[in-house]
């Protein structure tokens, strides 16, 4: 199948649930919010939940799972978070173990699975208002912008690069800030030396293509910052989605930030 | 000392910890955020957090203290809860005990305390919008909207009630959607019945001045819901503010609302 094939979110979450789809959720379906996961024991999910609350722009919470039970009921939907994304990442005891394509098997009696925004939330608002962003993953970047800590989760925020014409950055700002269920309003709007971005030319995760003449650079709070502070934190295990391999959800990216105001 | 008297947030938070002032904050410093407190045992922390998170409209979360430590750094100020609320609410083992002026001695080693956004949030930018608003306590019902559960935490959402020129509805409606830091819009609009409320004239707190002719009753979701679904889920204890006795902190109700965009 293409990426084009998929109609609904449904009809794509039980293709990947059937091993028929473990391609990058990136630019499909692009009026659907879409989720990042992140897995972990009961007894860090008191730490994380709060490590989410306080650091709202880069882990806007959607849905938090009951411990042991991978279904998560999210806004009339009944989501498998063990078979319904394409690609998994896995840790234990801080050692990145691997990938799979399915996380039943490793989903313990003391798992808990938190959902979280993405930036793809944003990506088609952008492009509807004359902001064209690109369906390939954004440069990603370790900036020195601190994350408020809970316990051991502590770090620096990632963030994503974005390339904005300037005569857009203030349209590109106002129309993200009405996603926090994505990442809201940028964190860094120009030049990268100021939140600790030497070179823009090497990010840590995604790929630079460039900022041409005449557009600023702008820098969103990013969901691989759970990927950053949580492996290192004392926690038995870790599973996130992979990057770019999302959960896609039933609800349009407005009804869900509507839910919210 | 007159309400008016008191030129800052802090200026008035530390006469209440001298105990010069224990009347109620509503109607004070109305550019300030005002917040609501719950303090719960760890073992009820993370059922609570995640109510609070499942619940947004209800508990709208600024802050959570550190286990044990009634001390809370919030955007840089330094909040004693246990002395800088005028008067606060005790239970035990779900029975009602009291009230207090200074909960310093009833503070234990593994209290958590929650500061969440209360309505006085946006009661002055709909007073500058020009929808009066009183600076009585509105009246509060229990309504039949059921909150999203968490453990034995449970029950219905109580609500506010303003009555609203039926010109400036919609006006009120987005106005206080700016501000999730406070119970964002409302969640009913119109006929009570709607929602369970059989009659407007007996308020289960504050006082109903009526609603005029050409007015409309619109409802927002109420800080009072932690107190109704707390006393009874099990817990040790619960310390809560007293009903319009709230923490007034340094930064303006816009400033909060925009550290979330």
């Amino acid at each position: 199948m293409k990426k084009e094939d998929f109609k609904t979110p449904l009809e794509l979450r039980l293709s990947i649930a059937k091993g028929e789809w473990d391609q990058p959720t990136s630019g499909m379906l692009g009026d659907y919010q879409q989720a990042n996961l992140a897995v972990v024991p009961k007894d860090q999910a008191y730490d994380f939940l709060l490590f989410c609350v306080r650091n709202p722009k880069s882990c806007p919470l959607l849905a938090v799972s009951e411990v042991g039970d991978p279904v998560i009921h999210f806004q009339g939907s009944e989501i498998n978070v063990c078979t319904m994304l394409p690609r998994y990442r896995m840790w234990k005891e801080g050692e990145y173990v691997g990938e799979t394509l399915d996380l039943t098997e490793y989903w313990q009696d003391d798992s808990v699975a938190f959902l979280l925004g993405c930036s793809h939330t944003f990506d088609a608002p952008l492009n509807r208002a004359g902001i064209p962003v690109s369906a390939e993953a954004p440069a990603v970047y370790y900036s020195n912008i601190p994350c408020q800590s809970v316990g051991a989760i502590q770090g620096n925020m990632a963030v994503s690069m974005r390339p904005v014409a300037a005569d857009k950055v203030a349209l590109a700002t106002t129309i993200t800030a009405r996603y926090p269920s994505g990442h809201g309003a940028p964190v860094h709007i120009g030049d990268p030396a100021l939140i600790g971005i030497d070179t823009l030319e090497n990010p840590d995760f995604g790929v630079f293509g460039g900022v041409p003449e005449g557009y600023v650079p702008v820098f969103w709070a990013c969901g691989v910052t759970p990927q950053a502070v949580l492996p290192n934190s004392g926690g038995a295990y870790l599973f996130t989605h992979f990057a770019g391999h999302m959960l896609v959800l039933d609800q349009t990216v407005d009804e869900v930030a509507a839910s919210l105001l």
